[in-house]
Order: C-alpha cells, then sequence, then structure tokens
C-alpha cells in the first residue's frame, strides 16, 4: 500500500518509479571505420537491466534491429505508453532474467530516429562539428562491423571484456553475429532471432535497395541536403511502408484488412478512393515517417545490405541459437536454417528453432513471448553442454 | 528446299513467312466502363493462331498479364528476337495445340506499353478526341471486368459466342476467372495460371498500391502531366524494379547475383558503389522503363488491386484448373489452393496443379514448358468429364 501510494506520488511528480529505465549516453572522442575514416565525436545511447555480477561473467548485449533503438524494456516514465520492443522477454525470472543477467542494450550509429529524444545516435543527422552543419550524405558508409567496433568501445569504457551472450533481432541478429566473428574468444553464446543467417541474401539486398528508393525520388530529399524540418516526409513514409509490408505477412494483413474502416466509396470510383488495406498502410506509415530522418534510412539500409560472414563464420566460437519465425519473408526460416547447416559443417554448435507464428517478420518482436522457453534455456544451459548439431 | 528458298527470300523482302503473326487492331466505338463512364472509341489489339472449326467450338481466349501484351506467340518478323511469351505452350502439337484450337490472344485496355509499335490499346496515354490531348489521369478508373467486356466486344465482331477456354497467367488469370463469372454459360474451361485465386488479397493489394508509389514521387511525374518525351523514368523504372523483385524468388535472386560482373570497388566504399543484384536489376529496370507509359501502370495497377469475385464465384460453371508456381512469392500456391477449395464447396469443378520450379511469379512465363502436359490434359478432357473436387 505503502510502495503504491509512492509509485503514484513518484509518477505525479515525474519521479524515479520501480523499475524505470534510464537512458545513457556513452561517447567515443574519435573512431575510425573499417573503412578508415574517423567521425569525431561518435555518440551512442544504451540502457541496461539487472546487475552486473563480481566476476563480470553474466553480461548479455541486447543489439536492435533496422528501425529500432536500444530501448529494449521497461519504462522511461511511469506514462509511458508501451515497454521496450522485448520487454516481454527481458525483466525478472523472463527468458533474459534479470535476477541472473546484467543486460546492456545498444543503439548504433545512423539510427534511423535520431529526432526522437530517446535517440541517442551519431549519423547523417548529427552536426559534424568541422563544417557545424549536418553531416547529410557526407557521412561516411559504415557497416555492421563498425556498430559492433562502437559497442565494444561501449563495453570497454564500462570495463567488460567478455560477452555471456549477444541477442538480437533481424538487424541486431546480424550484429550479434558478426560480434562472434570479430571477437569469437569473449562472446559464448548468440541469439539471432529473426535474423539473416550469415549474410545478407541477394533477394533481400535487392529488396533493401528498393526499400531506399522513394527517399531518393522525393523531390524533398534534395540528394540529402534537406532540412530538418523541412524533410522528404511523403518519401519516408512510402519507405516506411515498404518496410512493414516486408516485415509482415498474408495473414497479418488480412486481419488489418478486416479491422479497417471500409472505404466511404468504391475504390473504382477514383484514384484517390483506396482500399482499407491501402488506407491503413498509408496511416501507419505516414505517422511513422515524422520520427524518421531521410538519410538514416538510407544509411542502415547500406549498412545492413553489406552484412557478409560467409568467410568470418569461420572464426565464430560461440554457440548459436537460429530464432526465425514461421511466415516471415524478409528472412524466411530457410535462411537460419541453411546458416546452422554451414557452422555445423564447420565444427560449430549452432540450432534452429522456429517461431509458430503467422504475423511474418514483425513476430521477432511483437510475438518474442513465444520464443522464451527455448531462448532461455539456451541461455541457462552451461557453455559447452549444447547438443546444437545433431 | 523450295520453301526454304521462299521463306529466305521472303524474309529478305520483308514479306510473311510461315507462321507469322499479326498484330491486328479491334474498334469499338463507343464503350461504357462498369462505373458508367464512356470512352470513345476503344481500340485494343488482338492476335490469332490456329484454325476456326465450322461450329466455333474451338476458341481459346488467351488473356495478359500485368506488363505483357497479346503478344503470346510466333513472331512478326523472322528477325524478332524472341516468339510471343507462352510460344512454348501454344503452337501445334502444343498445350494450346493449334492444329485444334482457334487461339485468340487479346490486349487489355490501360496497356502499360503503349508506345511499342507492336501494342495497341486505349489508356491514358491516348488521345481523349474531344480534347485533342492526352488523357493522362482523366482517362476513366477501369476495372478486370471492363478488361473482359471490351473483349466480349472483340469476340461479338468475330462472331464469337461461346468459348472453350479462357486461359491466362497472373493477370491474365484474374481476366479469365472474371470471364467464367460474367459470362458462365460461355465459358466452358479456365486455367488459372499463376493467378490471384478468386480476389487480390489485402497482402497484395498493398504491394499494387506499393509498386506505383516510385512514379507518384517522381517529381516528373507532374500529377500525371508529363510529356510523352519526357516521362518520369526514374520512377518507372523503381516501380518496374520492384515489380521485378515480387515477381521473382530468392534462388532466381542468387543466380542473378552469381552471373552479374562483380562491383569494381567495395560496395561500403561509396553510396554509389552498388552491389552485383543492384547493378544488375537497375540495369534490367531502366532498360524496360522506356517502353513504359508511368500513368498507364497506375491504371493497369489500379485495376488489378480491385479484382475481386468472390460472390462472382458463385456463377461460374467453368471447370476451373490452377497453375500456380512452387515459389511464388506474389501469388502463393495456398492462393490458388483455398479459390480451388471455396469452388468446391460451392459445387464447382476445380484442381490445383503446383509448377515444382524456383523462379518464382515469373515461372508461369518463362517455365510455363513444365505445366505443357498438366494444361493439355485439361484442355482435351471431355467437357464434364472431370474429377476437379476430390
Amino acid at each position: 500500500m505503502k510502495l503504491v501510494l509512492i509509485l503514484i506520488l513518484n509518477s505525479v511528480l515525474g519521479l524515479a518509479f520501480e523499475g524505470q529505465v534510464i537512458k545513457k549516453e556513452f561517447v567515443l572522442p574519435s573512431f575510425k571505420t573499417v573503412n578508415g575514416e574517423i567521425i569525431s565525436p561518435v555518440k551512442i545511447g544504451y540502457e541496461n537491466y539487472g546487475k552486473l555480477n563480481a566476476d563480470k561473467s553474466n553480461v548479455i548485449l541486447v543489439t536492435h534491429y533496422f528501425s529500432g533503438t536500444s530501448h529494449a524494456a521497461g519504462k522511461y516514465k511511469e506514462t509511458d505508453l508501451a515497454p521496450g520492443y522485448w520487454d516481454a522477454i527481458i525483466g525478472p525470472g523472463k527468458a533474459l532474467d534479470t535476477d541472473k543477467y546484467f543486460i546492456i542494450s545498444s543503439d548504433t550509429l545512423v539510427n534511423l530516429t535520431p529526432y526522437d529524444p530517446n535517440t541517442i545516435t551519431t549519423g547523417p543527422a548529427s552536426i559534424n562539428p568541422k563544417t557545424k552543419k549536418k553531416y547529410g550524405m557526407s557521412f561516411p558508409v559504415v557497416s555492421v562491423r563498425d556498430f559492433v567496433e562502437v559497442q565494444r568501445a561501449l563495453l570497454d569504457s564500462l570495463d567488460i571484456k567478455k560477452l555471456y551472450a549477444v541477442v538480437g533481432a533481424s538487424g541486431g541478429a546480424a550484429q550479434a553475429m558478426e560480434w562472434a566473428a570479430a571477437y569469437p574468444d569473449d562472446v559464448a553464446k548468440v541469439i539471432s532471432v529473426i535474423g539473416p543467417g550469415l549474410a545478407l541474401h541477394p533477394y533481400t539486398i535487392a529488396l533493401l535497395n528498393i526499400w531506399s528508393a522513394p527517399i531518393q525520388l522525393d523531390p524533398k530529399w534534395k540528394g540529402g541536403k534537406y532540412e530538418k524540418n523541412d524533410q522528404p516526409l511523403a518519401g519516408i513514409a512510402e519507405s516506411l511502408k515498404l518496410i512493414t509490408w516486408s516485415c509482415t505477412s498474408f495473414e497479418w494483413a488480412a486481419e488489418l484488412a478486416k479491422v479497417s474502416p471500409p472505404p466511404l466509396k468504391s475504390p473504382l470510383s477514383s484514384h484517390e478512393q483506396l482500399t482499407a488495406i491501402e488506407a491503413a498502410m498509408n496511416k501507419r506509415a505516414s505517422d511513422r515517417a515524422k520520427n524518421v530522418d531521410a538519410n538514416s534510412l538510407l544509411y542502415m539500409a547500406k549498412a545492413m545490405e553489406n552484412f557478409n560472414m560467409e568467410e568470418g563464420a569461420q572464426k565464430i566460437k560461440a554457440e548459436v541459437l537460429f530464432v526465425p519465425a514461421e511466415k516471415d519473408l524478409l528472412f524466411p526460416p530457410s535462411l537460419s536454417e541453411s546458416a546452422a547447416k554451414k557452422l555445423c559443417s564447420l565444427g560449430k554448435s549452432a540450432e534452429v528453432s522456429v517461431m509458430k507464428t503467422d504475423g511474418g517478420h514483425l513476430d521477432g518482436i511483437t510475438k518474442i513471448s513465444e520464443a522464451s522457453k527455448v531462448m532461455s534455456q539456451f541461455l541457462e544451459r552451461k557453455i559447452g553442454s549444447g547438443k546444437g548439431c545433431k
């Protein structure tokens, strides 16, 4: 009763509440990309949940997906409409058990939503200290490996050398795999949720190229030289609509069409009169567009397109669990299965557990609790006891 | 020997050769759309192969796909690089056997390639006789049913009342189904190759909306008021790239990436440096863009999005064969299977034969010979002897 009163009071006053999450900033004065270009400074945000143990052996790094941020669990304010994206599996007694693990969730470079007050990132929307202007398309091209190196620097700053696990969804899964190849002796386990496998497939590379196209066609893009308050919103919205389409499924769309308001007139009455699903998809996309920086989307797509560790795979020592979603059309389960097969053929430990859900790629976020048990078991299993490759 | 000499001579002189195909024009002085709008005149092209029998009972209508034309078989000139798109199954002794059937292949309204000298169509690129200017976006919105009604008028002009079969791929399959619902007593058989089933699925409606977006974002589109020689080519190319992507598969892209020239520099070296698959997809798309009219693509997408005969299905009397392609991501086999199930539940005759190919939707064109036998057997089977629904 007393606790409840305190929490209500704190909420009203905007003070800390139980389980409150705080976004922290990590600053690296200077960072050299894989390509040899210098970005100075680099700032990224991170959050942490749970407690670091004495020998620092309980650290799990969570890496985020294409349009995500490091806000993986909990709330910043009690009044937040929703908690972090993986709140269903991060917390006391959950798969990523904060009673056992110290979980760090890290932002990446070139985050899509730099104008969101809770995002801390460095990318094309950042000010270049040399010119005092926005980098725009003069920002260096970065890669998933660069994301990893910045995270490494973040962990170094916290004096953390070893990761019990790296866990990520989609683009975050790419980072997790890259971590295991970049620092094989420092990563014990990897969970690739709805991940691309060991490299972006050419079919998906082509799609990411197509994701970027609407922005570049929008005259307001201006080769990337738009003002912050005069963004190519139409292009961004079309990109986001295509991204949502790519990340969902036939079943998802059928459901959305069913619950969306029917068109006022026949969609054949004019070009402007849309069907229910079109109107619903447009609304979602334009609502989200406001938070996205156009150039950042292009940079993130470029980074993901070039994720390729077919060679790096040989270095991996971590045990790997792949958790694809059955109806995923972006990274279908077959990609995880062939990646596991490859790792097994290289003498590594890899296994696949398919989420039996029907919403497509997004289920790796929205229905992640379906994978809770398999992720928990994989994490709790003693290192080296895996029977990954049968 | 004599024949060969004549053919060579004819070829040199540009005269007729054996099996030469001639595009014909059908003119309808005035046409009223389903929406009640008048288009005057309407012209469409058609081709025919084989001979009409005495009682006119051997007619097969072939209806074309989204970006296709009525050029389904044979060549116009001996020097043509390729024959019509379904030449593998149309001809003497082939599935659509010209020794038995009289095959008419018809253009539709709003064909995508009105500037191709071999396309005859009426659409937004046509001149509105009232204004003496291009219709542009003032052309009436048309539907698949309108395509069918124009074809009906064409057949009436040839004094053909009954169709032994209507056969089409993809958008052509939608027309074939619509024919069977519109004129149930006049259509004995339907083959829906890589078709949408009985209606465009909301997931695919959303995709067709997205196909249209790049054109509308291109500043050269100008709300449809571009000049013929100043088209929004960048937007068209992006639309076509996405269409090709939608109509292929992971396996197709892997193959294309393998045979495409590798990038000169690392794709991470700059935003302009593309991966092999991106460069290959861009080249294909921009090569094709020249032949496409931007507004026509929007009209065709609108027509297809609104294909829906969930109700019309009850009227069908034709026996229906669905031939989906196994790796089709646009209209997966499950759509054909549920359509067949629905028809069977309504007491109709429907069956499904899946093409075991790996290229995706396009296989319904490029690998159609795989379905040759099943199509031939279905067509040769006596009407009413089908065991469609088991």
